[in-house]
């Protein structure tokens, strides 16, 4: 069963990502590393004593449609209420709302942990957590008058509506319609599909985000906006009022997280209130809807990045146990006369210590992701100017490789297990199962690739990702001057590793500069995986440096050089894909006729 | 839906394999190429055509235990009893038993297309062919003479009962007990998991093969004797007599293959016949067990490599057939004004082309691996013997890297499907689960890795490895000598490639010289998946060589350099790792205490 590993979650948090400097300079004012750690503390306790239990069992039973209504697996309406009572609901909320308004990481960090408990769980609040975000920023102050303490607390879960059937990677054709009404609203029209925690049994009101066209709205994406329309229209008073005429048509059989439902939505089919049409709110400016989309995107790519890291440590976690416990064959060097754990096999320890390394490796690229943010809110001027690109250009790492590594650790994680792994009973399979959509959903890794490739390299003219790369190369450069054995060839290994990102970069730049866009775009996925790889070399190595100096002993250490020895020449086949690997893939595509 | 892919089946065994040289010097008597071409017609009509659909709906109903007794899903008692009468199940069983003693060859490219319709409903003559080559080998002409006939034509169906809880991946600790009896007959106690297709209803007998231990036999695997143990007992006139003490306690509740029964086994617990005990009758000598299962354990490791092949092939299929239906965005170059189709980004045509390379590229690794036990049984002397060893060689990689890819390989079709490709109605989920076991079961990837580097590298002193490296040599020397511009790098690429695999081989030998198992123990897996790799460049440049000497346009070499150009690069990380990767994971491995 899972245990949240609260300790290497803030030791990545503070060492890493850079809070406790954070902290000790005073960005995010009297909030000590005292109340950080016992929120870690306390979060770790609640994912792994609460909601882990519920969350397998909630994997079995599954989310059911009766009717309109959806019923969640047994217990869990109780167990979001004590979720939510406990107020990790709006942790980074705005305090006029009931929020707490601390750092992103640290929510980051706890959303780490629900989604080790149970993903299918876990995407209720992270839905709830990108609606508050886009309505504290675009919203009216009556609307959020209205809705936003109800749903900063939790009472009310929130929904992102974007997806049609026509319409999925690009929105820019979708057909929903809004009518505008006298009274300032206006009646939505129209289906959504994929609709994650669109409809279920867990809050009194559901609020759904909903992006629709006006009638005469520009065609493509600058004719979209967006509306609030909630499940219950709300009375003056605050009290819940007339159902709205929204209904959740059907929910999918999916692949994994079975206790999240996925709802087709239908808008304005007559069956709720005295005329046809869902009643909706206008949020921001009309056809500017996906710009309000837009302000919450890296938050919830980067929320969907540490459900890969959330799966990795679980699927790592029930790996080691179960290695542990296995005994079979005898491995070589095993003394005693009986045969050994398989942990002690060359060939399982690799496994899991690949595992390990790509799961801390991904956390460290999403913290640091979420620092960034963090650190873009606290400064001014250039500095938040700096900090918002730096989020920026790492968002679509720490959304691909995160999830990528997630489906890979969970997939090893089921070799580990042997025949026992492809047994459900067993656990394994549900995190890959599980895994599964987090490549795909909140923009695939395909559209990350060309996001990173296309608008994040040249952010700054490429001053920012050269940035970067000058201070990863001061982590490689730092391992060397250790002189360290227990590094081994870490700091070779990291510099070679950044010069063959250095160079995929310089590369990529250049071929758009030359408006080779088709050849930049063939290599986008494989670029996208070797800054990923080198962050993550480069990051474990920065904990491993920590580590020596604190005198912590070798752990890090040798993660960081398995990592180095082991997991970073791949970097150098995927700069070579990227730079030579454009001419074949167009030679070859009329195979695909 | 599955489309059999008979001429890119037929290519690969006539010039990638070599069925067309060995049908010409007349090594198959007088087996015809148009017979050949005629046999894997018939069976892609009857995969595609009947198989298939029954095979989709199978794996939603699932097989079912009621009381003892297996429901499979709808049809398939009726899909199995047609199968067999076109006679697919003896294709290379002994004519004397009714069989058609075709090339083996020919078996694998059939059981490619049953498994890519369904590889749940396939195994049953999996297990089948297994147990009759086990009889053919070692049975007592009587036991022939009353089971083999019956097995050949697929009325009665054959299971293989190895694994105990306890006892996987090693047997040599199984418990399962086997008592003489005074009529040369024996009782078999014990309970068996994981046995596939171990109670149904699509035939009339099942017949186990049961390792089990004799009374005072030795300890470990030395004192294992195999048993043949009916399901009824058959009579002196050759009809069904007792039912035996044999009996499925349970099915397991399995990530994929849904529609085959695993199942648990319990012999000898009194529910049936008189006396307690399964009546066994001994396969071979007393002790001797293991030695008769590991004469069919090349043919059975190449059978689930198939699988591997047969998933990747269905499942590129249909992740080509969506990509070219489903519209969104505009890809680059795109001039229509319109939305293309996604197979036009160059992510996704770079996705799609991996897939059909790496599927390609398995198959042949696969053909060629039957070819080499088909030209062992068809020559003699030295000749048979360099032929043995060739098959025994390719066997773990055909196996492992097969399987592997095949899990890959679906998981990349269910990216291509986006949001539709996690909904199980799709499809593409499905062939992720079914494909998931493939590595794990009949020897786990990482056993098939321990087996190639220990015991197949050493075969002839290094010769047999020694001399498969020349000519894949020769392959590349050949494309770069024909100085066509199509090929691309793809001479260069191939040989950089083969050199990597040398210098690994060499020092995998090397350190098993010197003693060092646990060092090459720890590289045995980016071994075998280098070696997959390599193997993979050089048959589809094979092919591609043929092809342009056919005068068959630029297919094949396009695919052949796009794999050379973007997925062989990998072959020197893998080198690195075998070479360099062994001392820190031995550093790092206190971090799994």
């Amino acid at each position: 069963m899972y245990s949240a590993p609260v300790e290497e979650i803030a030791f990545t948090l503070n060492h890493v990502a850079g809070l406790s400097g954070a902290l000790e300079e005073g960005r995010f004012g009297d909030l000590s590393s005292d109340l950080v750690a016992a929120i870690l503390e306390e979060a770790g306790r609640f994912a792994s004593g609460e909601i882990a239990p519920l969350g397998e069992k909630g994997d079995r039973e599954g989310a059911k449609l009766d009717d309109g209504e959806v019923k969640t697996p047994k217990g869990w309406p109780d167990l979001y209420r004590r979720w939510r009572e406990g107020g990790w609901n709006g942790l980074t909320a705005p305090e006029a709302y009931g929020g707490q308004n601390l750092p992103h990481m640290l929510n980051v960090a706890a959303l780490e942990m629900w989604n080790s408990a149970s993903m299918a769980f876990a995407l209720a609040p992270t839905l709830t957590m990108g609606a508050i975000e886009a309505l504290a920023a675009h919203g009216s102050d009556s609307l959020k008058e209205v809705f936003l303490e109800k749903m900063v607390s939790g009472e009310w879960t929130g929904t992102m509506n974007l997806t049609e059937p026509h319409a999925g990677s690009d929105l820019g054709v979708l057909k929903a319609r809004a009518e505008p009404r006298d009274d300032g609203t206006y009646r939505i029209f129209g289906q959504k599909i994929f609709i994650t925690w669109g409809e279920h049994d867990v809050a009194d009101n559901i609020i759904h985000l909903v992006l629709a066209r006006l009638p005469d709205a520009p065609a493509g994406t600058r004719g979209i906006s967006l509306f609030l329309v909630p499940k219950f229209l709300v009375n003056e008073d605050g009290s819940l009022g007339e159902r709205n005429d929204v209904l959740c048509h059907s929910i999918e059989h999916k692949l994994g997280i079975h206790g999240s439902p996925t709802c087709t939505m239908i808008f304005g089919d007559g069956r709720f209130g005295e005329e046809w049409g869902a009643v909706g709110y206008l949020v921001g400016e009309e056809n500017k809807g996906l710009a309000c989309m837009f302000t919450m995107m890296n938050n919830a790519r980067l929320a969907v990045g540490i459900q890969g890291v959330a799966i990795a440590e679980a699927a790592t976690q029930k790996a080691i146990a179960f290695a542990k416990e296995r005994i079979q064959g005898k491995a070589p060097g095993w003394a005693a006369d009986t045969m050994s754990p398989i942990i002690q096999h060359p060939d399982v320890a690799q496994m899991l210590l690949t595992m390990k390394a790509l799961t801390q490796g991904a956390r460290a690229i999403c913290y640091v992701c979420a620092h960034a943010t963090d650190m873009s809110h606290h400064h001014d001027g250039a500095e938040a100017q700096h900090w918002a690109e730096r989020a920026a250009l790492l968002t679509p790492i720490a959304k691909s490789f995160s999830t990528d590594i997630g489906v890979d650790v969970a997939s090893l994680g089921i070799q580990v297990h042997g025949g026992m792994g492809f047994i459900e009973e067993t656990g394994a399979a549900r995190y890959l199962r599980d895994a599964r959509i987090a490549p795909i959903y909140e923009g695939t890794n395909g559209i990350q690739a060309i996001d990173l490739v296309t608008r994040k390299l040249p952010l700054s003219g490429g001053d920012q990702v050269r940035g970067l790369l000058a201070e990863l190369k001061q982590v490689a450069d730092e391992v060397s001057a250790r002189d360290e054995t227990s590094f081994g060839e870490t700091g070779g290994r990291l510099r070679a590793a950044i010069a063959a990102l250095e160079a995929a970069t310089v590369w990529l730049l250049q071929a758009q500069a030359d408006g080779r866009t088709a050849d930049a775009l063939a290599g986008a996925t494989p670029y996208q995986r070797l800054f990923g790889l080198v962050l993550t070399g480069v990051y474990l190595a920065k904990g491993g440096l920590v580590a020596v100096d604190n005198g912590e002993g070798n752990g890090r250490v040798s993660l960081c050089r398995f990592m180095a020895e082991n997991l970073l020449a791949e970097t150098s086949a995927l700069k070579d894909r990227v730079i030579a690997g454009s001419a074949s893939l167009a030679a070859a595509r009329g195979l695909l006729d």
